[in-house]
Order: structure tokens, then sequence, then C-alpha cells
């Protein structure tokens, strides 16, 4: 039997069609988004402006399916009615406004040309005022709400952007009957759901963006969205009282999708749920297994049994239950930028392209720990996690006038690395065990000194799953499990998913060198973050000089 | 009338033939010293090593004053008998090993291969161990020596280089019968001394760099010194009791010598001194009148009256009486890296060369201040002033994933006026007038960028010297005095000196926000250099994000 993942990014999506017995991968179809600079409409006169249009999703989903099938029909043992269910995955909070028949608002020609009508992607962050808003009145009046969020509302959420629709858009907010998660309404297309009341939303996006959770009700209550403005409280009757984990189906397959396809109708479509957490399935994880996602920026997904109590973790910005795997507390955190960074040092400053990337990486790789004298932080867009600050910038320190591009790059790196131990070591104080790190991306994939950094600085064996679509497959996986195909998910994880040979194992010599460093990473860390105001930095840069020399012995 | 001022550089030495009645520039010869790599000798073994060979001084002496008197006897009213004094600068401290009659170790064959043999150029830190360990000893039994250095002996310094030469070449040390500094040598080769009792000391190097001081009775006394090493104690015999400032000639010149060049014998030779203290003379330095060589480093000279008592600055290296003018404390502060530091961004870090320097200039012409959201410390190479601490290195702190190469270009101009202002207002502080800032060097004439910000970071009108060879000039300006043709410097610098038309006026505006700027900086600097051990650094990024966006408004 055969399940299909669909995958929406940034840029383009993705289908793969999965055998459920091992995981094999029969055909993948890849859709860039037609419209748009590379699928995302701009504003010129606004550079904060991301939106895309809800015609290129269900024109990428057509495509991106058909093709994935066509490869997969080539393969003897594949037939179109062996696939059992679908399992959708797209970026959030990309929430988009939809009428009373949960059509996207911006297929009527009226709304087409209007941004605000479109899906408002992810990295949209023209909420910018309505996000310090929210923070400021949740912590004045419902200080549980942003508790969960690290005391930090964002501008890429569903509430900020909804709000900013309504401020600067009423006509849009006002014509829209409801607003949806790209995540959960993918499902409900699929699904043919034709009433906003009616779609299912998964806990993942509802709980990580949405400010939903079963111990205040559901969504924000009405009093507090009214002070924001009455008329969100008045949309809070047309969203949803309860979001759903992906233990249980959004629906099932409609006639009109099926025979787009060729597949049955009435298989099991999944509950829908953000890249990252079905990537986190796609990596296997579990209690114990960090799920690293390594590409512009960084996302970890860890999941803990939901009868612990870790509700609370300080600087952990999303603890949701059943976000990832139901019965469990799904855990997220993550760094704002880690290739980025590398991209701005190659691409920005050296003005380099991808074989300068390959020569300083070779150049860096010959450097031992501590040689260099420099120590960065990892800050060049914020830090997500434990901090959860986006005002704060990078930092380098230890230059000399011998100082070289590579050594530079690997102290970006270590820098990365750094960030990447603060959050294992808040994780395990905070009673959620990492043991084992299993990473996935492009980076993971393509970068074995930042791996073998990694392992040495955080400790921890770093290993990379085998397959290079692990959100997609994590979907599949979800809908092999609603489709009866494994009895749970660790059945599926077992037989689905696997790892690459090569292992990235810590070693003890550099990473006493790298303890040495993160001590002093720690110090500017906590200064420059705020979580001390009375710092003694005045042996910084002698002991970096210390351990430059005891590098050169 | 006429005087010739001798100037030895790093890699070339350079003849001026000056008019004592304005300064007129008659003629100028530059050689460059053809030993070794760009005349320094290296070892390949060890590069702390940097020696040059005594012979290409001679050859250097010869050739330079020729080449500047063959240029000056073409002009009507200029003949060889015009010419009255002489007077010499060089680097330092530089000292070199001289036999029983004064001639260089070197030109012995037996000498000539021996590195330890030839002049120890200030830039040969080979003598690391025994700079530390005079700091050690002087801390421990004579403190105020080294109170007048900022409590740390250098290894570019002359007791560190001889002590050296006796530990690791003791052949060399047992041959020499005396060390003398290349700024003293020079005028006692020209005026024809033969005995190392009789060659005039200036005060200059003495006192700045060999713990001389009448306040205890000329250099270090024996005792102390026979707890670095007795022969050491035995060599102070050998060296001299009394030196003296630049009131007082040298000598004369020699038959031989005047036969050289065609000069008249017995005109007057004036005392050396360090190439800055002359340059800061051929400025015009006076009371209140801060002088700046900007260069690869920074060297900022000024004089304040004897009379005051101004001999313990904390941070101010050397404070030497009659060190620069007769009659004044001569006061000496620095920067270890300046120019050194936008080399290396460039040429180091962005593999550019001068067009790339131009390019980066223009570019970091249109920020605004504070536009960048970047702050830097000027510490690549150390800090020289006002924290005398060499284990010290660079830092770069608001990076995002925007920044620029031109951004970080003009951070590190804008650090080094931190750095600079900061030498200012330590100056102000204890009692040392700063009112004006004369300029000089390549980078004053040729970097308008870096001139304005520095007018606009320091609050002080910066001013350019014209003559493009102001230690020269400055040579050429104490032998006009010396030999009777001006009755006082100040009349020498009424007549010989002179500024550009161009001024760099500050900017009330631009100040104001390098005001907020240079608060940071110092929160940076007092921290990462010790002189705080409680700082709360945990808003510093914040404030550099919001002048970044009050410029940008």
């Amino acid at each position: 039997m055969f399940t299909i993942g669909i995958d929406y990014g940034t840029n383009s999506v993705r289908a793969l069609v999965v055998r459920c017995s091992d995981g094999a991968e029969y055909g993948v179809g890849v859709v860039n988004y037609p419209s748009g600079d590379q699928g995302i409409l701009l504003d010129r006169k606004d550079s904060l402006v991301a939106r895309q249009s809800p015609a290129d999703y269900i024109h990428g989903l057509r495509e991106s399916v058909r093709a994935a099938l066509a490869q997969a029909i080539k393969r003897e043992d594949f037939a179109l009615d062996l696939v059992t269910g679908i399992g959708v995955d797209s970026t959030g909070s990309s929430p988009l406004p939809v009428d009373a028949r949960n059509r996207a608002l911006s297929v009527d020609p009226h709304w087409s040309g209007n941004l605000a009508a479109q899906c408002w992607l992810w990295k949209d962050h023209t909420s910018w005022w309505e996000a310090a808003e929210i923070t400021r009145l949740a912590a004045e009046h419902r200080p549980h709400y942003i508790a969960v969020c690290g005391f930090t509302y964002s501008s890429e959420w569903f509430w900020s952007k909804v709000w900013h629709c309504l401020r600067t858009a009423p006509e849009v907010f006002e014509a829209a009957h409801s607003w949806v998660e790209l995540a959960d309404w993918i499902p409900a297309v699929l699904a043919g759901v034709d009433d906003p009341a009616l779609v299912k939303r998964g806990v993942c996006a509802a709980g990580h963006k949405a400010l939903y959770s079963r111990k205040w009700g559901g969504l924000p209550d009405k009093e507090f969205l009214g002070l924001l403005d009455p008329k969100l409280a008045d949309l809070r009757d047309r969203l949803y009282d309860e979001a759903q984990d992906s233990s249980v189906p959004a629906g099932t397959l409609s006639a009109e999708w099926a025979a787009e396809f060729g597949l049955k109708p009435g298989i099991a479509i999944a509950t829908g749920a953000f890249d990252v957490h079905y990537g986190a399935i796609g990596c296997g994880v579990a209690e114990g297994t960090l799920v690293k996602v390594i590409g512009t920026s960084t996302c970890d997904c860890g999941v803990v049994a939901a009868e612990k109590d870790v509700d609370d973790v300080p600087g952990i910005c999303g603890i949701v239950e059943g976000s990832i795997l139901p019965g469990f507390f799904g855990v997220e955190a993550g760094q704002s930028a880690v290739g980025d960074i590398f991209k701005w040092w190659v691409e920005g400053i050296c003005r380099g392209d991808g074989a300068l990337h390959g020569a300083l990486m070779t150049e860096a790789s010959e450097l031992k720990p501590g040689q260099s004298g420099l120590l960065a932080l990892d800050w060049n867009n914020g830090n997500r996690t434990i901090l959860v600050d986006q005002l704060l910038t990078g930092l380098m320190l230890g230059q000399t006038l011998y100082t070289t591009r590579a050594e530079i790059y690997r102290a970006l790196i270590e820098a990365t690395a750094f960030g990447a131990r603060a959050i294992i070591e808040r994780l395990r104080e905070y009673g959620i065990p990492v043991e084992r790190v299993v990473c996935t991306g492009g980076i993971a994939e393509k970068n074995p000194l930042l791996m073998q950094i990694y392992a040495d600085i955080t400790g921890c064996t770093m290993l990379v799953a085998s397959s290079s679509q692990t959100c997609a497959l994590g979907g599949a996986m979800v809908a092999s499990v609603i489709s009866g195909q494994h009895e749970s998910f660790d059945e599926a994880k077992a037989a689905m998913t696997s790892l690459r040979d090569e292992q990235y194992v810590p070693d003890a010599a550099r990473g006493e060198v790298y303890d040495r460093l993160y001590g002093l990473y720690r110090e500017l860390h906590d200064s420059f973050g705020g979580l001390t105001t009375a710092a003694d930095l005045s042996k910084v840069m002698k002991r970096l000089i210390e351990i430059r020399q005891d590098a050169s012995r």
C-alpha cells in the first residue's frame, strides 16, 4: 500500500508517493508557484509584505500530485488504487481569508487583485505593530496566553495578521467569512469541505500560532479579543472551538479530487500540520530524539510524553499537546538564522558563490577548535530560542590583523552550534531528554564540517535522515497510520524512516576545547542577552588568546 | 639659509633640504634599504625577528642626502655652503651593538652574517619573555620605573632587546662594547664620534624606551639591572649618565662627511629623536595642539609646560621632559592599529585593492552616523592607549543578514575615531589641553571620510599639515634652531610650518548621534578592557537598533 505526502514550502509544493511497508519513495513531483517573485507576492511600497496566491496552491496541488503519480505508475508494483491516504503540511502561520463556502476570497474576481485577500505568508511582517500590541495586552490581561510563547507574540502569527488586515484592509476583513491556515485549508479542499465551520483544524497551527489551548477553552476568549477589536471577538464565533491532533483524520478524499487524480474516493485525508512538525515525524522523532531541520534557519522539534508536566520551559516558544505526535507534547525551538548567516558571509561580504562556500569549508576544516581566537554570537537575525528576542544582533570578537575569511566562516558555524547547545541544555534542564539528534535539510546533507562541529560542541552524535524530503515523508506516514497501514506512529516510524550511514561522533579532545569556548560564549550570550546585568567580561579576550595559544602548540 | 632633515623610516630613509625662512622644500632624496625583505632582515624560523643592516643606514644616509642636495642645487638661490645644520630622526626603539670605536658590530666580517649583531628594529618582538619579566620585576622592585610606561614594559623597547641578545646570542653581547639607539647613532656618525661614551643620547629615546629619568638618576640602577642579569648591570657603565633634549646639539659635521656631501665642516648636528617626535615639531606642536600621525597605526604627540605636574596620567605610556620640545613634557599616546585595520578589512577579507578602498569609502560616505547599527572596538592589534594592553582583540557588533562591507568599513573607521576620542578625553581629564588637532600621514592626506568622522566624533576641528614629510621637516627645524637660524622653536614653527586649506569641522547633528554611540563604545571598551567588572550590556544591541531606526527616519 502507498500514501501521498504533500509539502507546501515557501517557493514550491512537493508531492511524494511512498510505500508504507518500507518508506520507499516511488514518485515525486515539484511545482514552483507561478505567481510573484519566486512564488511570493510582494509590494514595491512595503518590503514587509509577503503574500501568496491561493490559486497557485490549487495549481500546485494538481500538478505536483499528478507528476508524482505519473512517476510511481511506472513501477510494476504500484497502482492508483493502492493509495490509501494523503497527508498535507505547509509553512505557517499562513492564514487566508475564505468565503462562507470555504473558497479562497481571492478566487472572486472582485478580490483577486487585492493583496490583503491572498494568503498571508508566514514571513509577512507587516503586522509588527499588532504583534507588539497583542504582546502588551496579553501581558497585562492574559499573561498565561503568552507565557507559552516566551512572552512575545510574533508578527508571523495568526492574530497579528488577521488584525492587521482588519486595520488596514477592512473591506477584505468584512468580505471574509472566516480565516483558515493553509495547512488546514488544503486537507479541507481535498475533502470537499464547503463550510469553514466544518474545516478540521490541526492543533499544531492552532496551538503554536493562534493561542489555542484546552487549558483556557480553545482560542483566546472574546473579552480579550474585544480588547484588540470587537470585530475580532465576533470573528471568533466563525473560527473553531476544537483543534485536533493527527490521530484523527481531517476527512476523506472527495469524488471530484479522486477523479482528478484517478485515486479511490473516500481515502483518508490527514489533519494538516506545519512542515517541520511533519518533518520531525519523517525523521523519526521520539522521546529522547531531537530533530533538527537545518536550513536558512533551524527548527528543533522534540516530543515528551503528555503525562509529564513540561508545559512551561522558559525561552521555549512552543510546547503544544499533540502538535507533533498524538499523546505527546510537541516541543518546538529554533534559531532565527543559520544557513542565512553563512550565506551573508560568503555571498554578501566575501562576494563569492557556491565554489567559495566549498573553498572556505575546506580551509576551515583544517583549523583546530580555538585556533582562530574568534568567538561569535549567532544573532544576525535575532534569537528565537532561548532568549526569544528579535532585537538582538550579531557579534564577532577576537579579530586580529591576520584573521582570515575562513576563520570567520568557521567561527560563524561554531556560533550556531553554541546556540544549538544552549537549546539542548535548556531542554534537558527542564526534563526533556535529548539523547540523539537526527538532522535533515540541505545543510545537514551537504556540510560535513558543520555536522562534525555540531557533534563536537553539543556532545551528541549527529545523525542524518535518509530521505531528502522528510516533511512530505512525514505527511505520508501520518496518512499511513490514519488509513490503517500501520497500527501506530511507532510502527510507521520503524517501517518507513531510516538514517544515512554517515554519523558524526563527538571527539573528546575537541569537545574539551569547545567546552572552554562555550563557557565564553555563554558569558557573551548572557550579558548581551540580558540574563545577567553585572557581567565581568574583562577576561574574555585573554581566555581566547590562551585557547588560541594552546591550540597552536 | 637651509637645513637638512633626515628621517629613517621602517623601509627607507628620506632626506629633505628646507629653507629656514619659510619651510620651502628645496630637495628630497628617498632611498630604500637594499637588504632583506623591504629593508628588514627576517628569520624564516622565527616570525618575530625584524632586524636591519647598519650598512644600509650608511648607504641610505649617503645616497639620500646626495639626491636631496642634487635637487636643491638646481635652484638659483641655493648653495651648499648655505646649509647650516642637520637633524636626524629614526624609528625606535631600534638599538644596535657597537664596538669600542662606535662602529656597528656588524661591519666586522666576523659578525656581519649574525642577525643578533644587526640593528634590532622597533618591530622585532623576539624579546616578549624579557619584556614580561622586566614588567614583573619592576612591579615588584621598582614600581616607579614602569608607572611612567603604563605599568607594562614592551618587547619593542631597549632593555628587552639587549637582554634578549644577552640570553640568546651571548657571543654578540660579549663582543659588543655598548649599544646605541639608531636615532643617536646617525648623528654621532655624522659628527665623527668614535667612542660610544661620547655619543650624545637624546632624552626622547632614553626616556620613552630605556627607563631613563632624572628623577631616579638616569638609567635604571645597577641593583635592579642585576636582577635581570649581572652583565646588564655591567653594561650600564658603558652606556650613559645623561640624556639631552634637542636644545643642545649632538655635535658638528665631521670633515669626512662634509667632504662627502660638499657641505661646510662644523655645521650643527641636532640631537636625534624618534620620528613621530620630530614629526610633531614639523606639524607645529604646541601646548593645546595635539599632533596625530595617522598611518598603519596612530601616534599622538602633545606637549605641556614642564612646570605643570602631569607626569602620571593613567594609560598614557610616555610622558618625558624635553622629549619633543625643550622646556615641555613630551606626551606620547597612540593606537596600535588604524590604517592596518582598514587594510585588513579591504585587502585581507574583501580581497580588494586600492580601487576597493576608494569604492568602499564612497559607499560609506553616503551612510549616516548610526545607520548601519554597527559598533566596533579598534583592538585588532591590542590597545596602546588608554588601556596599555596587547592582549586585547577586535570586536564587531550589530551585524544583521543585510550588513554590507561598506558599513563594516565605516564602523571600523568610527571605532578608531572613538579610540582617538578616548585618548583626547583622558589627556584633558589630567590637565593636558587639546584645543586643536593637526594631522599628518598618508591617511590624513588621502581619506577625507575618515577625517570628517574624526572631527564629528572628537568634536575637534581636524587640520592637516602642509608638508607630506613632517618628520624630516621637524629635523630640519630643530637644526635651524640649534644653528641659530631661528631664536626659538616658536619662531621656527611660525616660519617653517603651515597647514593645508582644507579643514574638517565637527557637525553638531552628527556629533549628537556619535555621542550616543560613543557612550555604547565606552560600555564595550570598559567591559572588555577590564575597567569595569560588573557591566550591564543587556541594552547595547537595543540602543544600537534605536539609533539605527532614528537614523533611517
